[in-house]
Parts: structure tokens; C-alpha cells; sequence
């Protein structure tokens, strides 16, 4: 589908110099720490009074194996947690759901009820330790969840503190973990900051984040108006509920993304300030705490490389430099090894001390607001928020995010973003090194071993403590609680998270309560994002590039046009790369199907059944691999199609997968026109009847 | 000896917050780039018109290895060329000379003559590649070599790019890699500069060194003190001599380390343009180039760590982050594992990604002189050239360079400033990651295998091509060339320059070049730095430091005070270290003796049984420490004496250490009381007469 509405791009630009009179015009370049417009940052003494916080996002396996990890991230120096959840609890799936199956334990933590929720913190004082959770889908139970662990260990509501991320629209612009459909997620996501606001005042009720538009292709300037417009839409919603703004936006976070376009990630970071003070003054609020946007940063797991990871510990380091100049409360370092696998213990470390040593060795922290005054900086903290508002008023224009959301225009421009920067990759203007220069053949890099999962153990725990729960608990009274939230759901009624409290501490399940809301609420059907129009990656003339389309031309006169089916894999949602593989693939001349997210080994083989593919190209980013290349097997077991794979993929499970029968694997970094000429060189193996895999 | 002389430190200072009122009455804030007082840089597009060169400082074991490295250097994205010379080079020593024995290619490059330097640049075009030599001892015959190796491989010496360090001031101030008296080796110097600067119009003739100064303990803005004083006693020298400033200024060129002092660093290098265009102003220089300073820097060797040498990526790339915003023109980043043993091919190449990935990936070098107009980086600039100018006015009134060296007492002040840090660094007010807070028990993190050089074979193969040039040379002609060069040093002849090249010509080596100047000129002989003084370790009310210094006093009681000598063997003149434990142990109660420089295994055995110490320590950073330590063991056979180990010692070394006798290693960041407390353990297994080394 064509689409006629789009963001007009607007390019950030540097200039090779800056002098002062860059600058005279600008009046907050004279504004103080702690004070409006808040650009110098959100407190006067900023890191003097109080550092940021290392705040590393993990979760893996068990409740039990979390747990532990959180113990040793602690004692290690990380300052707080932030808990990642593996993809079926996002999806509101027990672990012993059908669809859950492979992925269970394998992106983050596995938490089926308040039972493993309570062993994922146990011994950690929730007085004294602020917790972050990443979840948007089943935010629910999820926060109720943590509510009632708590209250067991004997921490009272108003004493918890941390942030819940509760910013479900991003999640159908971008991310792709949602459960319910736009308008009532949005409906629950309002409750809950309702709740939160009223119940939990010192726990951040919605953490609006920009990091996942800047992993998906947003550059700096699109990401930071993403966010306000989102936050836009959110203060419209809560201000409709009779929310006070005052009271809200005291304890709302931001969450951006820090790439490696180290300047204008400083100057993001000082313009959303900016641009929050001016929204808060807009909307009357006066809480001077409420205008002080406050925000937790990321660097970018997108621009890590699978090639040379050490290489990623030098681009980290520049990263967190860019979210500490840019005044960020708490951040995230990624591990060297993300492009690769889930994080090792060693690579974890590795990671933290990269906050410890900016925090502890450099003394970058003891200035605040350090590029105050620079020409260069002020100067692109105003083009910042120019662009920014240039962008707001286009959406604005459009018809807003809903309509975004409904229409995908948005989706879209970030989709032509990720392929113009992907040419540039192929194309070499934009230089990664060891991906497209100075590559380094054999590499005999000592790269940490891959942290290993067994996904069967955990999901037998799983079911284990499922069924000890369901046997303890009082049946009737769950069967009570999960009605009456039915009814608050169905009925938009105001006591939604009440309800949620108290079926999970009736212990329902985190997928019973999701499946009670379903009674309700029907699950969202998204259709593929990938568009069979032209793709338009911009390769015009390089010489690479026209000699592989070359290539699949000449395939084409004496075979049917290259057909493939690129398909996502179990739960995981990250669709960047698939889409972006997927339009270069067409653009040299391959007849592209890309299948709906979320898809089960079964679905796969209908539509291969269906389409009938020469190729299967199988997108797999959350670690569970081995087990749904399994499943795949078992359903495709009377077909000779050839199949690769792309993603993270540790280099002790290449030749696992080989043997599984995938004939390619391609990691983060490989260039799209060499998947096509492996592509064409597999098929041209295969008529000559050698299965590939076997010759390896 | 208790000098009656020291400089007073000037402690930097970092205000928490700048704001505009701290910088509007710097006139220098609207200077442009390119021109003066060049505070923004010597170039006015900077970086956008030419980027700095990648230049890592590379040798090792023969001339053809180094060959092959310096190859892969430049395939790997090396911008130029930087030769690490081994020890008996820099000290003008042929590899056959009983005192080079067990240094030979260990810390650097064996060359021994022409064909040497010929072999070590085989395949590498010299009018194109530009080529730093690090070299202030023998200084005269291996620019000669360079010289007659690029002519007999049809380079003229008018076409030769690159940069001779020829700063032998610096030499006795810390680095102490001199071969003769001080006001000789400057004559030497200074002839060197008259005819490069004459006949070499596209070579730098001097790059004058801070960097050492920082290494031995210098904070970065004593570094700039010192190495301006040391430049200007070099053109006061000059104008003597009747050499153009306007003329000698183009081609000089200087030289700063970076450590994690991150804001400093960066004021540091912008001051030091500003300083050293006043300096040409004051002298009546008019050349503009001359009025610019250009730089090498190299990141701190100091900084890095043995424990966990992942956290030395980090912090090399912080300050490789300081010397590019600092507009730095080459640059050299250090390897991971440098604190453990010489680069390995991998830890190298990661050291150039991390320029490379500076370079091409993060887009900081597209702004000139990004910092401009930052209230903080503008106002401590400033800062810095007003606590420079107060360190030059004390080195003036105290009596100048030459009688600094000659008494000491600028030496002295730097190992204070040591000292002042171990204490920090001991008491944990400076942090270091792994060292000093969040060590890691039982380490597993994966470190490169440390480069192996096999010292017999690299000094077998110089013994045979030593061999073969004295069979194929004209000896006649040798002899003669030999003696003209001995008569224009005694003489102090303006020909010293063209009768080494002669010399070298005709096939003379490098130690017999030297060996003709030494008739003239007897080498220096330097007394032992450490002084016997209290060495005002700053460790008062520590617990930890208190309760070792118990358990010493507590030794003390029932034995004799524990005798110590620390000894400094082979070649290797860095003595920060050494003189840092002893000043430590000294203050802990230990009777220390610090050895001379260079010591042979005899002269150590010599030593024991004079002072009969109850330990001997031996410091060893050269890398040459398992033959040393054989020689030692030789020497000391019959003696009962506890050895121990400090210094650059790879973790696979550490074993055959131990079966060598050697009872306990201390690698860089080993805590005074920890040492202290071992030794005292030690101690005492001895007088239980359990040889501790049998019971590891």
C-alpha cells in the first residue's frame, strides 16, 4: 500500500564552525542549572549533589537466575535495576501457553505470577532500590505484580520507587509489543498512570521513550519528536481523565536512545527540555518539578557491530559520554556482546564499569551542563528544538499519532530512514569499522562465551510453579477477581488496576489477567509493515550493488524471478532489520513476501505452502534460535526450500544451525547486496541438486 | 639528600558550574582557528581539511618483524609510522654489547646499523609515509641511518616526512634514556636541529616531550610548565648558535600525554598553542607557521590498569576523546593489555579502531575546536596559561633547566606528585576501577596472549648480520670516518652531523658511533633519584595503611627493621614505580635502598652483599624480565635472599617466575600496604625456613 501521507525529513546539520555570533541570539544560552528553560539541565548542582544512575537493564532465564544477577549487579556497582522480561510475558502469555513455548526465559526474565515476581526480588530491600520495569503490553499485571510482592515483603505502596515504562504508543509505531488494540491500550495505559499517581507517588507511572524510533531508524531530531508528540497525546488524554498535569508530570520519566552522532545526541537531550518546559508552561502546569524533564538514557544497540565486538566498547563509551554531557538522571551501557548474544556475566561488567569509570576516573560529572556556552552546542540545542517543532506541527498537520498509528505514515518514514541509512552502510559513506572498513579476515578476536539459556529447564519450572500455584490458590476467588476486572475492562470503568491488584494477589496468572482483559478486549491483528512498492534504497551506481542486481538479472532469463519468504519467528517484535533486508532484497530484483510479526512454525509453513518461496529467510533476534529452527524443521519436514537466517546468532550456534539444515546465517552488519549474491549462488548450488548444507 | 629547592605546585581547579561572567573578560574566547593566539588551533578547517594522523608507536624483536608490523599497521588503517627503538639502541649499544644481553627487540626494535633501518623499512615508500622516531640518546647515528637508508632506496633527504624526538632535556629530567653528560648531549642535540633544519626542510627536527613528565607524575599543567621551559632553553640555545627561529619553529614540533584528567587535557592543549605563540611573539618570531604549535599526543600508559584490562579500552578512549577535542595532529592510542606486556596484534588493533571509530564513525572531529566559547573549557584555559606562566617564573628564579637537572629538584617534585597519588590511589579518594573499588575475585575475563619474543633469536640474527657487515665493509675506511667523528665531537665542530652520516655510511654501527663519541664525550653516570628522606607518604589515620604499619613496627620488634633493596635491572630507565614502593615502604618502616639505574646482575649481586638486604626487589618494565631474572638467579645462587617481582609482567610469566625463584610479582596497580603486608608475611615463612616458592 502506497501511502500519501508522510513526515517530511528534516536533516540536522553541522557546520564546520561555529563562533559567537552563532549564538547571540539565544537566550537560554544565559539560563542557569536547575532553573527554565531547564536546557543547562533539570537541577542546579546536577551530578555534584547527585551521580547518575547505573541503571543496567537485565533479566534472563528463571526468577531464581535474575535474582542473582540483580544481587551481583548490585554488589558490582550498578546503582539500580531495571528488569527486562522475556517476550511471552510482554505478550500477556504464561509460560505454558502454546505460543509462548520457545521463548520463554530467553529475552529476559520469565514472570508468570506475583509468586516468581517475588523471588525475582528477593533480598533486594524495594525501599531502598529503585526498579525500573520495561513493559508496555502487559502492563497490568505486570505492575500489579510488583504492587503486591512488594506488599508481601512488607513495603507499603508509597514507599516503592522506580519507573514503569507504560508508553504503549510507541509500541505500535515502533516496537511491536502490544497486546490490545490502539484505543483501549491507550484506555488502560491512562488508568494505570491514574492509579500510580494517586497510590504511588515517589514511582515514575510512564517512562515516554524515544530509544526504540531511534533503533528502528529515527535519527537524533525525528526521536525527540516522537517522544513530545507522544507525551502530547498522553497529557491530552490525562487532562480529558481529569488528571492534574502538576501531579503527573512529577513523576513522568523519558527514555532516549544515544547513538553515535555524539554531538546532536548532547544537543537532543539540552532541546527536550527545553521543548517539555514549553510544553508544560503551554498547558498552565506550574510544578516546578513537573517542568524539569528528567530522563533515562540508552546507548544504542542498533550501532553495535557483530564483527570485532570489542569494537563496541569504544563505541559505548562515546555513546554514555554523549548521555552524561547531554545531563541524563540514569543509563543503560550496552555489553560488547549484544549484537552477538544476551550479555555474559564478564561482557555485563565490562559494560558497568564504563559508567563507573566516566563516574569515578574522568570527573566529567564535577561540571555541570560542561558544554554550556559552547558555540557549537548552543547552536545546535536551538536548530534542535527548531526541527523538533517543525516536525510537531507536521504531525500535527497529518492528523496526529492515532491517525499515524491507524494510517502507518509514521512507521513509514522511519522504515525510508533505516534503508537510506543501510545504503549508506553498503555504500560506505557512512563508516563502520570492521563492517565496511578495515574488515578483518580470521579474525582470532577472543569473544566471550555466550551466555546459554536452557529455555526447556526454565519453561519446566515454569509450568512447575504454575501448577503449585493453581493447586494452593482458591479457585473461586480467582475465577471472582478475573470477572469482575472483565466487567471493569468491558465497561471502561475506573477501578481497572484495583481489579488487576487483586486477582493477581488472589494469584490469577499474568496470562489469566491478560485473558480476562481479552474477554473484553480483543488482541491486536497488525498487518506486515513491509510494503511491496518500491523500496528505493538508494544504491544508484555503485558499482557492488548494480553487479549483484546484474547477477539476479541474469539468474531471472533462465529461472523464475528469485522468490522469498522473510518471515518473524516467535515473539519478538524488532522488525528493523527484516523490513530493511526485505526492501533491498526487492530493490535488486527478488519477488519479497515479508510475513505478519509473531508468527508460529505453523503459521510459516502454511505460507510457504501458500506462497511457495524458493527461499525462507527467517528474521530471529531474541535468542530462542535453536529451539524455533527446530519447530520450523519439524513443520517444513517435506519441503527442499533453502533457508537462511538472520539476527544475533552466537558463533557457537552457526554450525548448530547448519546442521539444523540453514544453509546461510548473516549477523548484524552484513550488507544486503551480499546476501542477494549468496542468495543467487544458493540457488544456483540447489539446481544442480548439492543440498548446500551438507557441503559446508 | 634534602633539597633545598622545589617548586610550589599549583593544583588545578573545577568549579562545579561556569557561566558566561567567568569568561567575559578572556580575549582569546573570539579568536578564530588558524590563527593567533591559535587557542582554536593551529588550522582553520582543522580536521575537515585533514584529519589527525593515526600514528601508533610500533617495534619489536628484528627489523624484518617490525617490517611486517608496520605493513599491517598501515593496511589497518595507520595513518604514519612510529618506531619504538629497544633499549640498548637508545643507549647505544650494539645488540653484541654484554650490557644489552637479555634487552635485545624486547621493549622495541633491534637496529644495529643501516642495514637494520633498511630491512625495517623494505616495502614502505619514505618520500610518502611520514615516520616518528622516538630516539634522544643515540640519537645522532640513527638519523643517520634513517638518512643513508632512505637514500640508498632512492629517497632524497629533502622529500623525508616525519618527526626526530631529539629532546634529551626531558631525558635527565625523568625518562633518563641519555647516553651523555647533560651540556654534551644538548651540543648534540642542538647540531642535530642546526642540520636537519638545513638539510631536512620537511622534518621535524624536535619534538619537545611533555608526555614523560605526566607519566612520571606530573599533572598536566606541570607537564606544560616543563616542557615550555624545556623549549625555551632549546631556543636560547638555538639563537646562540645563530639558527633562524622563524626557520627551526616550522619543522618543531611537540609532544603531550592524556590522561583521565579529561577537561584538563583538553585546556591543556589549548593553552599550550597559546603560551607558545607568546613565546614567538616575546622572541621576535614572524613565521606564522612557526607561531603554531603542532602536537603528538599519545594517550597515558600510566592510566591503564593489569586488572581487568577490558576497562583500559574505556579509558583509552576517553583520552583519545581529549587529545582530538583538544586538536591534536597525530595521535597514538595505547593497547588493552599494555600494563601486562608488549601489544599483541589483536590489543593493537583494537587501539587503532579506537582512533578509527573517533575518526570515521562518531563525527567529532567535523566541528573545529568544538569546545569554543564553553564557559568551562574557555575558563580553565585560562586558568592553565595563568598557572603556567607562575610554574616558568618559579623555574626562572629558581636557577633554570640546567640546574634543575644538575640538583634534582624538578625530579623531585615530580616523584612528590607520585607519591601524592599512590597515597590517593591507596586510600581509594582517587578511584580505579578494578583496582581500587569493584576488584573482581578470580578474574575470568578473557586477555590476548601476550606477544612472545624470543630474545635469542632476534640477538642470534643481529650477531650474524653484525657479523656480515663487519666481513663486508671497508674497515679502512670505517676506522677513519670513526675517528673524524671522535675529533668533531671533542672539538665540538659544527660537522658532527655529517661525519656520523659518513660514518653510518661506511657501514659503522650504531654502538661504534657511539663508542666515537664517547672518546670525546665519557658516558653520564646518575645517582639513584630515591632519597633517603622521609618520603611524606600521605596515608595518615588510613586503617589499612595504619595496620600494615603495625605489623611492621610489630616485626620490627622481634627481628631486625625489614631491609629492602629495590633495584632497577637491565636496561629499562622508568623508575616511577620503583621509587614510589620505596618511598611507601619506607614510611611503612622498611630500611629501603633504591639501586642506580641500569643495573647488571652483577652489579646487583655486588650490591646484596654490601647492604645485605633481607629482600631483594626487582623492578622490570621492559618486558626482558624471565632472562634477567636468570642472569640474577646465576649471580645470587648461593644467597637465601627473598626476590620479588614489580612491573609489566604477563599473567603467563607469572608461573615460570615463580619457578624461578621469584616469591612474590606485583603487576601495575598493587597497593604500598598490600606490598608491605606480603613482604612481612614473607618474612616470616622464611624464618619458619619454608622456601615459600616451593609452596605455592
Amino acid at each position: 500500500m502506497v501511502k500519501d501521507k508522510h513526515l517530511k525529513h528534516q536533516p540536522f546539520k553541522i557546520k564546520a564552525l561555529y563562533t559567537q555570533s552563532d549564538i547571540s541570539s539565544l537566550k537560554f544560552v544565559n539560563s542557569l542549572p536547575g532553573q527554565p528553560p531547564f536546557v543547562r539541565g533539570p537541577h542546579a548542582d546536577m551530578y555534584n549533589t547527585k551521580s547518575w544512575t547505573i541503571r543496567q537493564y537485565t533479566g534472563f532465564a528463571s526468577a531464581e537466575e535474575s535474582n542473582k544477577s540483580f544481587h551481583k549487579t548490585l554488589e558490582e556497582g550498578g546503582q539500580g535495576l531495571s528488569v527486562a522480561f522475556d517476550l511471552p510475558t510482554h505478550l500477556g502469555y504464561d509460560s505454558d501457553h502454546p505460543a509462548a513455548s520457545a521463548d520463554v526465559g530467553m529475552a529476559g526474565v520469565a514472570i508468570d505470577s506475583v509468586e516468581d515476581m517475588k523471588t525475582l526480588f528477593q533480598g533486594i530491600d524495594l525501599s531502598a532500590v529503585s526498579v525500573s520495569m520495561t513493559m508496555n503490553g502487559a502492563v497490568l499485571p505486570i505492575m500489579a505484580a510488583f504492587i503486591v510482592a512488594a506488599e508481601e515483603s512488607g513495603v507499603k505502596k508509597a514507599q516503592l520507587r522506580g519507573t514503569i515504562q507504560n508508553d504503549i504508543l510507541k509500541e505500535f509505531l515502533v516496537r511491536n509489543t502490544y497486546i490490545f488494540e490502539p484505543k483501549v491500550s491507550l484506555h488502560s495505559s491512562i488508568e494505570l498512570v491514574s492509579y500510580l499517581t494517586d497510590k504511588l507517588p515517589l514511582f515514575n507511572s510512564m517512562s515516554i521513550s524515544g530509544y526504540h524510533f531511534q533503533e528502528a531508524g529515527a535519527d537524533p531530531c525525528l526521536e525527540l519528536a516522537l517522544t513530545i508528540a507522544n507525551a502530547r497525546l498522553y497529557l491530552d488524554r490525562l487532562s480529558q481523565k481529569g488528571i492534574s498535569l502538576d501531579k503527573f508530570c512529577r513523576r513522568l520519566s523519558f527514555f532516549f536512545g544515544i547513538g553515535m552522532q555524539f554531538y546532536q545526541e548532547i544537543a537532543k537531550l539540552r532541546a527536550a527540555r527545553y521543548l517539555w518546559n514549553e510544553e508544560m508552561d503551554k498547558r498552565g502546569v506550574t510544578d516546578e518539578t513537573s517542568k524539569k524533564l528528567r530522563m533515562h538514557c540508552q546507548t544504542s544497540g542498533w550501532s553495535l557491530s557483530a564483527q570485532e565486538p570489542m569494537n563496541n566498547i569504544i563505541r559505548t563509551t562515546i555513546e554514555a559520554m554523549g548521555a552524561v554531557f547531554g545531563g541524563t538522571q540514569s543509563l543503560h551501557t550496552n555489553a560488547y556482546d549484544e549484537a552477538l548474544s544476551i550479555p555474559s556475566d564478564e561482557s555485563a561488567r565490562v559494560a558497568r564499569n564504563t559508567q563507573l569509570i566516566l563516574q569515578q576516573e574522568s570527573g566529567i560529572g564535577d561540571v555541570v551542563d560542561p558544554w554550556a556556552g559552547s558555540f557549537m552546542m548552543e547552536s545546535l540545542t536551538d536548530q534542535m528544538i527548531q526541527k523538533v517543532h517543525s516536525y510537531l506541527n507536521q504531525i500535527d498537520q497529518l492528523g496526529g499519532i492515532i491517525e499515524a498509528i491507524e494510517q502507518g505514515w509514521i512507521t513509514d518514514t522511519i522504515h525510508q530512514l533505516a534503508i537510506q541509512k543501510q545504503t549508506k552502510i553498503d555504500n560506505a559513506t557512512d563508516v563502520i569499522i570492521g563492517v565496511n572498513k578495515f574488515q578483518v579476515q580470521n579474525n582470532s578476536e577472543v569473544t566471550p562465551q555466550a551466555r546459554k539459556i536452557n529455555n526447556d529447564k526454565v519453561k519446566q519450572r515454569q509450568l512447575e510453579q504454575l501448577s503449585i500455584l493453581k493447586a494452593s490458590r482458591n479457585q473461586v476467588v480467582v475465577n471472582d477477581k478475573l470477572k469482575q476486572l472483565t466487567c471493569a475492562a468491558s465497561q471502561f470503568k475506573d477501578n481497572l488496576m484495583d481489579c488487576t491488584v487483586e486477582a493477581i494477589r488472589a494469584r490469577a496468572t499474568i496470562g489469566e489477567v491478560t485473558q480476562a482483559l481479552n474477554v473484553a478486549w480483543p488482541r491486536a491483528k497488525m498487518d506486515a509493515a513491509f510494503s511491496s512498492q518500491q523500496s528505493n534504497m538508494e544504491h544508484k551506481n555503485q558499482l557492488d550493488w548494480e553487479r549483484v542486481k546484474r547477477k539476479v538479472h541474469q539468474y531471472t532469463k533462465h529461472n523464475n524471478r528469485p522468490k522469498i519468504l522473510i518471515a518473524k519467528l516467535g515473539l519478538d517484535g524488532h522488525d528493523r532489520g527484516a523490513k530493511v533486508v526485505a526492501a533491498g532484497l526487492q530493490d535488486l530484483g527478488f519477488d519479497v513476501t515479508l510475513s505478519n510479526l509473531f508468527q508460529t512454525a505453523e503459521d510459516i509453513a502454511h505460507s510457504v505452502t501458500k506462497i511457495q518461496p524458493d527461499i525462507l529467510g527467517i528474521s530471529l533476534l531474541s535468542g530462542a534460535h535453536l529451539k524455533l529452527v527446530k519447530e520450523l524443521n519439524q513443520q517444513l519436514a517435506n519441503t527442499n526450500i533453502i533457508k537462511i537466517v538472520g539476527g544475533i546468532i552466537p558463533k557457537e550456534h552457526h554450525l548448530l544451525l547448519r546442521k539444523q539444515g540453514i544453509d546461510q546465517i548473516f549477523t548484524p552488519g552484513s550488507r544486503i547486496d551480499d546476501i542477494a549474491s549468496r542468495l543467487i549462488d544458493l540457488l544456483h548450488q540447489t539446481k544442480q541438486t548439492i543440498p548446500f548444507h551438507n557441503i559446508i
